[in-house]
């Protein structure tokens, strides 16, 4: 089997939750409620950077969390430490000892890896006894938010490049360890075509790339002297940096030394800079390449690069052909966090029980939660474009047929009429407890990317000011959550 | 022996670095010069978040990382596979042989953690073997410059909560993992209270808190029902969320519930606000707590806090007592990187014979890097309190005595003059390879921050324009800088 993020640990991950998902979880098994039966959804309520999409990622993480899921002895033993206001432990015995028997046992469904996602839709969905449906919330959140704000970074950044090569280069400015790798993981997701991060590519075999850095030539007398012993190490993977000193000499330098590896019957594969005008440098360095007789080198471009400057660099006639990006990437530094939420939409006491549908309520209405057990319907127009989601609800109210009426998310005012060929974006990920999904690996995952992204409209995937993807929610159901509202605030 | 972040990896860690440190590592092999002598500092040139200063943190997990480095056989095959453009493998046998033998044989001074660190001061100094000192930079940024980052935040966040208690709530949000557990435990070295996050707790030794979510109030018909029930199950660690249908009717229901807790004998803790305007529903909340015999309650708050909403509630008259920070703590969202670099500064073909000092040139003055093996001076007032540090190379001229004179490092043209007592800031961490230096507990390093806070000037420790600490480089460090400069331009 592939590794998994969650598989690089060596402790038990089990107790990566939040505090009060566990006095909760005592609070409902003290009540006699925790086996009864809730749905949550996983959802956010806005698209990340005000773009017009997010790259749905993380699930793989998510799994391998479930999979491993079981409090162990040691887990155990510390919640027995924990005390309150009185100096008396949090959590009798009784529930201790339930916690180390108790077995994952949640049904699961989710947009799989690389599906576009949209505001209010959920990206999981679950449904489980309630103390586990609670536990399992925090590490959800962690792995879906961050995973899905750098895929989606990726495809901005990748949407920038015009379908030049994004390399990733995050990992010494990444937020820890598997900051660093999950992003690595969730850039290529995105649309990147290799990380710098060694072990990423190891694990997730992901392609990896990296040549030298200024500490290589400053080792050597001059910068010639190093870029010789560098090519003489390692012919076939020839990318000088060369603005140690003073660029345009250093791409001169680059080209002699090219010439000499040509001789030798290798191709150098380019030039790297990484500070000072990068319009100007790659238009100078371009020439000198082109002239020394190598048109075909790559310009690759680092230095604290976004989407906004490698637009702004395109639009300038920058002549870089591979851009390397690290902070800005890895770290989505202009919005460090994806605001997912994880929300109580139904409950039942079992099976044969009816499901009472709940809402959260709040002053802001973006904030009122939806009611229901939640799927989402994607809509195609006759060239396979994406038309518009369909938020609806499979526990209560079923919808017959194609066509259907949803309420814009963003304006109850709205109705969207929704009908032709469509696709259900959940799919079965647990059942019971036990994974019924196979997990595809990272290249079908980075090319399902690529696919949804073709199916967007343009308009949407632009990074001013996009479009406004519409997304309804089914009548009906809209119906519901006013009634519940109404209800709650009486 | 404690656990570190790194021991929760069932993994290597190491090909946790950028490849172009092992095509680096081959060349130099290549070269015969691997094992030449080289030093290395890890320094940041700007302090995060336009602040005075930053909290040095993540040394205990650079550590624990370095302890375990060694290629395993798994690592060196997968280096194995790697391939240049010519299709060929990028590393000879011969080196793999050489990395999976290699035996880690840096040794290693820095500033413990909880140390207050200021531009252009090595945090770290690595001096050994070429190969491995450039092996090791990509781990050591990503683990120092994510936890220096977030210590520092958390400081500035308890700062503006003016000595109340600040609790880390960030997993959800979190990037990765130990994105979540290195914030946490960096948060808590800053300064804060406790963390929502309990593996963070069980693996850190940290106090952990937390109560009950939105959900646990929708699970039960009524609010008035759901706090009995918590009330009921965890009476000694009550502090309700008061704001899911209707904030000040929550707190009612809380004084309720918290008379009936009283009479069985236990103490609520006090009420939380999520949402809404936290200065009049604080303010609201404590008159209704005060006036139904809970003045001691607390009033807990959360919502998007970060540093510059808290200054403001408690200039606003918030009465808040309680500061539950997630998202901006451990995301640190207004600057979610430190640009802490790693710069070749000094090299010798062996112990025998003379460094020879490297700079790195660049257009902005500011990314120069200073050359030499270099040490931090602090020096002290009368009072204790820090009087300005001294940047200075042990290697090529150690200071006689405690008299000294130092270049600001942002102004070429200012002398600062140094006396007094003094102390050294880098201590040793390895020696050839062994660790000489002994952990201390996360407590003693947050009395460290603590301490050291309270010995650096309120003016430099402000968040709107602080004053600027005074570093120097030691003047004739200085002039062999430029001397350096002025050769590598010619």
């Amino acid at each position: 089997m592939r590794p998994r993020l969650t598989d690089i640990y060596g402790t038990s991950l089990s107790l990566l939750t939040d505090l009060y998902q566990l006095t909760m979880a005592y609070g409902y098994w003290k009540q006699g409620i925790g086996e009864h039966e809730a749905v949550f959804h996983l959802f956010f309520r806005k698209t990340p950077f005000k773009g017009g999409y997010a790259v749905a990622a993380g699930l793989e993480h998510a799994i391998g969390y479930l999979e491993q899921l079981k409090l162990d002895a040691d887990d155990v033993e510390y919640l027995g430490t924990l005390t309150g206001n009185d100096g008396k432990p949090l959590f009798e015995q009784g529930f201790l000892d339930y916690l180390a028997e108790m077995e994952f046992a949640c049904t699961i469904d989710a947009m799989p890896e690389g599906t576009l996602a949209f505001p209010h839709e959920p990206l999981l969905r679950v449904r489980g006894p309630l103390i586990q449906a609670q536990l399992i919330e925090t590490p959800l959140l962690n792995m879906v938010n961050f995973q899905t704000l750098i895929a989606t970074k990726a495809a901005r950044i990748c949407h920038a490049a015009r379908g030049e090569a994004v390399l990733e280069f995050g990992l010494r400015r990444a937020q820890g360890v598997d900051g660093g790798l999950a992003a690595s993981r969730a850039a290529y997701i995105g649309g990147c075509a290799a990380t710098s991060n060694v072990l990423a590519g190891k694990v997730f075999d992901i392609p990896v790339k990296g040549t030298h850095a200024h500490s290589w030539v400053m080792s050597f007398p001059t910068e010639r002297e190093a870029f010789e012993a560098y090519a003489e190490a390692m012919p076939n993977n020839c990318v000088f940096l060369v603005d140690t000193y003073d660029t345009v000499q250093g791409v001169k330098n680059a080209v002699q030394v090219g010439k000499q590896l040509r001789e030798r019957g290798h191709e150098m594969v380019g030039i790297r800079l990484d500070s000072g005008d990068l319009t100007q440098l790659s238009i100078a360095a371009r020439k000198i390449l082109d002239e020394g007789g190598f048109p075909d080198a790559s310009i690759v471009a680092s230095n604290d690069l976004s989407e906004q400057i490698i637009d702004s660099l395109k639009q300038q006639g920058a002549t870089i052909s591979v851009w390397g990006v690290g902070t800005k990437l890895a770290t989505a530094y202009d919005q460090p966090a994806l605001g997912g939420v994880y929300k109580l939409a139904a409950i039942r006491a079992d099976a044969d029980s009816a499901w009472v549908p709940k809402v959260k309520l709040s002053n802001q209405p973006i904030k009122v939660s939806n009611p229901g057990v939640l799927g989402v319907r994607r809509y195609f127009d006759a060239e396979g474009t994406f038309a518009g989601d369909l938020i609806h609800d499979e526990g209560l109210n079923p919808i017959a047929g194609a066509a259907a009426t949803g309420i814009d998310v963003g304006d109850a005012t709205r109705p969207i009429r929704f009908n032709g060929t469509f696709e259900e974006l959940l799919v079965p990920i647990f059942d019971a407890g036990k994974r019924v999904y196979e997990l595809p690996d990272v290249q079908t995952i980075r090319a399902r990317t690529a696919q949804q992204l073709s199916q967007l409209s343009p308009h949407s995937r632009r990074h001013l000011n996009p479009n406004i993807y519409d997304v309804g929610l089914e009548e009906s159901l809209h119906a519901l959550k006013l009634d519940l509202i109404a209800k709650a605030r009486a």
